[in-house]
């Protein structure tokens, strides 16, 4: 497995006359009338289904932002695990305007940022800026739009030099015990730290570490010779 | 419907020889031990009965802040869905200082702020500072004294510019998705927006959108004509 | 009970070759194979029963943090009840690093901050400033290192200026409500204010403030004469 198709970045941006565009959610003429409520339907579940996927696949999933993401664009910036912004981007939920609320992005929106900045956007439909958005956790970083593709891949790589099995079940653990209460969650993730030791490149970091010298991963999900012998 | 009743601003202020306050919350004098346990109880009551109200009631609720919110009038504040205040405004759950822990207030200030801020604001009793209150979540914009009126008004004309019926429904979506798991959620949410385009305002607002001019809102709750033929 | 006991500071600094370390968590050489799945097992269930009893025990838990504190020692930090650190002050999750994934770290971290920021940290290992720790929750103050003492002091001193058995059905309270639906929180607590105005200490606190004087806490948690005459 090469060390490149370890984590996905979504950057998607249109130069137009109105400026740049993350990414601005559902074709609205999908959504008259005469395409009818199963069409519909099936339009927004498979939207949900998108967003759930980033957290059930095993690898990172980075957005990288220049621009404006408005509606399922803002719900898919919200959903990702990471999102880096360029200073010049902003992000909106401008639902209203059209009359239909964005209450599929605000399942995302509204476990991303304080109750009160989602419904001030929800309810108004106004964007708010990339200092905001940091400020209130809906990215994780805001750069220089010189500097985004850089810091973007910075990351990338820095996740690229870690250990994809131990990654992926890292990702899996933390999407599942932030679902849980606090008893059920330290239950579980005890396990999963237990289980991580036992992986290969479990053993191999530790080894590493007290042997002072570089990890060699072998990025598979098989579980060490050495625990194996414990046994 | 006139347009100026669909939406509530709280703003109480009374300038007094301590300066301005928003409100101090609970009359004390009510819970000495002459008042009885059941009195007490019903004054609890009636509390948690008004702050639930603010999130099920169908139109958007903006706190206006101008001065110090202690105590329940700090819990009023947290549980409106929107929040302004002027620069000023400061913010304290001070029971402990009389002896009585602020721990209704604590039911809503915990899910507005940050656990750490929440526990400093009970412990101590000490006042946060409007920007300290943006910076955590409590309010969702802070302006100068001067602006606050005017920036109210603005959010509020805002809202009046958008569907009512459209608004209501997204509302209620929004608090009883919150309290879901994100499956669940993405169930409520996918089926709402479903919902919200058989509304005729929902219709109406896409198909404006298509043809290119202003949406003409009717603001009931009634299923599009459109709709209904399509069954 | 003297007044000194009422509250823990958690403050560990070491000054090494490395600059001062708040906590660097667990003992990775303990976590080589040869330990064994039940000994490991056994290292991080103790572990997560130590973050789950700062939230039990009846005192607050202030963490003091001036250096860097990474894995369980930026799990401590995340589970304390209030947390002040020193502008040089960083926190880290860099299990990654040693193939071991800060899942039970995770817990706490992500309950205290922004998800994307939690995983940033999670998948990158990379420390976060002490600004940014404040700026999502992490910490509830940040202070010049020189004022670090005096400022956690000035907190635990407050503290002790209130009733510890007011502070003790507080502290229980808000962790029980916080886990809990709207409705059952806002049950459980406005039969806390009841019980809570019900002490010795709770009526003296509203007494006094009606008579204009300064109360005086007997700390116990009896239910108070006049309550009794009351029934």
């Amino acid at each position: 497995m090469s060390s490149l198709t370890f984590f996905i970045i979504l950057s998607v941006k249109t130069d137009t006359a109105e400026g740049p565009v993350f990414s601005s959610g559902h074709n609205l003429k999908e959504l008259t009338a005469k395409y009818g409520k199963d069409y519909h339907a099936e339009v927004f579940n498979s939207c949900a289904k998108l967003m759930k996927i980033i957290q059930t696949i095993p690898v990172p999933v980075i957005a990288e932002v220049n621009g404006l993401a408005t509606a399922a664009g803002c719900q898919l910036v919200a959903s990702c695990d990471i999102a880096v912004a360029s200073e010049k981007s902003r992000f909106a939920t401008p639902g209203v305007n059209v009359g239909l609320f964005c209450s599929t992005p605000a399942v995302a929106l509204g476990r991303a940022v304080p109750r009160k900045v989602a419904l001030e956007m929800l309810f108004t439909g106004e964007p708010i800026s990339a200092h905001d958005a940091l400020l209130h956790g809906l990215v994780s970083k805001v750069v220089p739009e010189e500097s985004l593709m850089k810091e973007t891949k910075r990351i990338a790589q820095r996740i690229c030099q870690t250990s994809h099995s131990v990654v992926a079940l890292g990702k899996a653990t933390f999407y599942r015990q932030m679902a849980q209460s606090l008893n059920d969650a330290y239950r579980l993730t005890s396990h999963a730290m237990v289980e991580n030791l036992a992986l290969k490149d479990g053993q191999e970091g530790i080894n590493a570490f007290v042997q002072k010298r570089k990890p060699v991963w072998t990025n598979i999900k098989g579980i060490s010779k050495d625990d194996k012998e414990d046994k």
